[in-house]
């Protein structure tokens, strides 16, 4: 673990999983790899939450990108297709962190014209 | 790109992301990081879905691990917490892929007590 990096803090295993269709975006923001790894950890510090890790995987020159962002909490992931103007963003938090907040920042970078948003609650069954 | 590494192959941006939560698990099997890797590794393979890339995360000896497998198609996520025998898993793929293919060789390995599996449609509308 490097100086000044906290170790991950253990989270309960309930939350709320955000799940985010994104229509109407611009082809150049969905093609762009650093930019939307750039979002997504943004995203992830505006929900309070701690990155682990991220990786993203640019298909080519104009065409989509798949990318992961691993956190404590578990993980903000963005499969997106630029020739049909969607995005499919993933966000999973356990513990208190706030996936509204992550959702809001992507929304407000990328600017889609429409979103079908569903949210599940994750987790053991409660008694 | 490796010789004898097949280039990615573009997907419709239509899917389906299959949830799992998976309980009653033996603390053990859910803190094998390796053998979580693997396990989805082969679980990708199973569905006919091909990996971009992995990480997995090993919180410490004997706590949880939480886990990625980019694909083309999408992604293969697995979040644990051996302390309550339950792991998340999410198995999200585009185009001609079939997660429940995943999810079986997944519930195979792991053999959870019980599962809450929910099934929800990705991709732009349809008109």
């Amino acid at each position: 673990m490097p100086a000044g990096v906290a170790a991950p803090v253990a989270h309960a295993p309930s939350g709320q999983h955000v799940l985010a269709d994104l229509n109407g975006i611009s082809a150049e923001k969905l093609s762009n790899c650093a930019a939307l790894e750039t979002l997504l950890r943004g995203a992830a510090d505006a929900a309070g939450a701690q990155v682990l890790f991220s990786h993203f995987h640019a298909f080519g020159e104009g065409q989509g990108v798949t990318g992961v962002v691993l956190l404590a909490e578990s993980h903000i992931t963005i499969h997106t297709w630029p020739e049909c103007g969607f995005a499919a963003a993933d966000i999973f938090m356990c513990g208190n962190s706030q996936p509204e907040l992550a959702l809001a920042l992507i929304k407000k970078a990328l600017q889609p014209g429409s979103a079908h948003v569903h949210t599940a609650r994750r987790g053991p069954p409660v008694f």
